[in-house]
């Protein structure tokens, strides 16, 4: 079958590799519908995220159970399935109390940018839809696997409610979606923070009231401006610097949330300066597969349509455009088509 | 009048001070009936926090109104009143969220360890009792003033809910008194961690269910033992070191809450390692005027005893013996009598 390998920094290849087997009885195989370049991808491509051999790359996916083995229960041959870039046994006291990327289980998803993937714990990682959908649903379908689930989680994470004024920090498709989470639940200003244009243009879209496009201090200093001087009562901080883990922290208003959806990377947080702000930080891989449900409902019933972040689509084969074109930031999100 | 100065560390002076004036229309004078010696009063003791000129010390305190600013509506001269160690107007918008200690207006107390203090904001600081409480109360109402304030928003930061299962990182005064609110607040499970006997004996007496002895990986290895492998749903730490902040922090469960309220001294965080805990992460100075209603009605009626913590009492004029028992962990918290 074809996957995607990381060779070294921005070598990426398509190229021939076994098909995925049954190892585990909980284990399913499924043939990939459709597949995406993450933002995350890039931190490797980039050669940040250090890597001694060849890794295959993707944890995003949704496609047509193949097989399953023996103690799958509740998953299916032939359903329509969509997972989370992390497994999980959805069972656990960890799963239980809605943490299911910190499953007790848990094993990160690769090797999702292929034509087959085998996915472990699939009764507790995979969830099926309602007969197969349409292919016009396919891009937001796939959106929940991973983007749309982290940018809900991001909003949520920073307790956006009805009335709330909001920060996003990061105009990936993370934060854009983060946007759009904090729109459905019902914020009632969404400030993105964004200098590109397509960017702000689909942040308006989803929901945006107002583009900051300053950084640092005179970010800040431009929130603050929005807000009476008060500061945000949420932040959303999809990124995962030093730069955007403190103008997102400074955003804030005393007691206000900050969530923390970008893998950090060198990331110091100064605990005296924290607690002066007050705020409550809350973060960390999303645990996608608490929302997948109801994301796969919203998305169903029409009511949203995150796949509107992938503004590339290009055959499997051709997965280094995606990265390049996502990499030179030509690109929010590269959708691949097996 | 009498007060209290810090010239150096270890060198505490009991000495006399000018009388404090009105000097805002918004302050109030008031004589002490009591005051005490905090925890925190220990780190510049201690020569851990610098200072470069004498300075007076003592931030906790309740006492009768003598006189009261021109522009002072709601407190009235004859008042037995308890304030906040941070002065909040209880009226801009940071106040109304509830975070009175992130006051615009804000000063930190001091110069309270006194026969006389003055209140700035009093209308906003002070909250007076109906009548003047018996001397046996005196104590516990003292305590609402920093400690009992503090404890009860370390357990209210960290989540603490009827049934939690709750760790109590120092037992200190606070600590204790966050061991009383976790229990008033419905927690199942209380683990105390202390290796000092009478300060065991109180964590037990005010709701501990378990003491735990041991410190860091041992600590947490005993926490995690405790509490089925899974981590506590809430983690108060009242501490502020980088020990106790990391003990407190891998004592969670995935998805936990972790709240900070001993100020961090040295304190850094590694961004990437808080983010794979999941935890909630809240803290700050406590905003004690937010609970200040409550807990001296709490109080009043005798349902709680927060004054157990103070197990020496002194003259004022003796105050050097309360620092240096303290000190020497040979007191968890001294009373001072003018």
């Amino acid at each position: 079958m074809r996957g995607t390998v990381l060779y070294g920094p921005r070598d990426i290849r398509s190229e021939e590799r076994p098909e995925p087997k049954i190892i585990q009885p909980t284990d399913a195989i499924i043939s990939i519908a459709a597949t995406c370049v993450c933002g995350s991808d890039l931190w490797p491509y980039r050669g940040i995220n250090p890597f001694t051999e060849p890794t295959p790359m993707g944890h995003e996916y949704c496609g047509v159970v193949e097989d399953v083995g023996a103690a799958v229960k509740s998953i299916k041959r032939g359903q329509f399935v969509i997972g989370s870039f992390a497994t999980s046994d959805n069972t656990c006291a960890v799963c239980q109390h809605g943490y299911q990327s910190s499953c007790q289980q848990r094993e990160f998803m690769n090797s999702a940018q292929a034509t087959m993937l085998r996915v472990p714990l699939a009764d507790g990682t995979l969830v099926p839809t309602p007969g197969h959908p349409s292919a016009g649903l396919i891009p937001s379908l796939l959106a929940t696997s991973d983007v749309l689930g982290t940018g809900w989680f991001a909003a949520d994470a920073a307790n956006v409610k009805p009335g709330s004024t909001v920060v996003v920090v990061g105009d990936g498709a993370v934060g854009l979606l983060g946007v759009l989470s904090a729109k459905h639940m019902g914020a009632e200003r969404i400030i993105a923070m964004s200098r590109h244009e397509a960017r702000q243009k689909l942040a308006l879209e989803f929901g945006a009231t107002d583009i900051v496009t300053e950084r640092g201090d005179e970010g800040i200093a431009h929130i603050k401006e929005l807000t009476k001087g008060e500061g945000a009562d949420s932040v959303l901080e999809c990124v995962g610097t030093q730069e955007s883990m403190s103008q997102s922290i400074q955003s804030a208003r005393p007691g206000g949330f900050v969530s923390c959806v970008g893998v950090p990377h060198g990331v110091e947080l100064n605990g005296e300066q924290l607690f002066y702000t007050h705020v409550h930080l809350h973060g960390g891989p999303a645990p996608v597969r608490r929302y997948l449900p109801m994301l796969i409902d919203l998305v169903l019933n029409g009511e949203i349509n995150p796949g509107k972040v992938f503004d590339l689509t290009l055959p499997l084969a051709r997965v280094a455009e995606g990265y390049r074109a996502m990499d030179e930031r030509r690109a929010i999100k590269a959708l691949l088509v097996p």
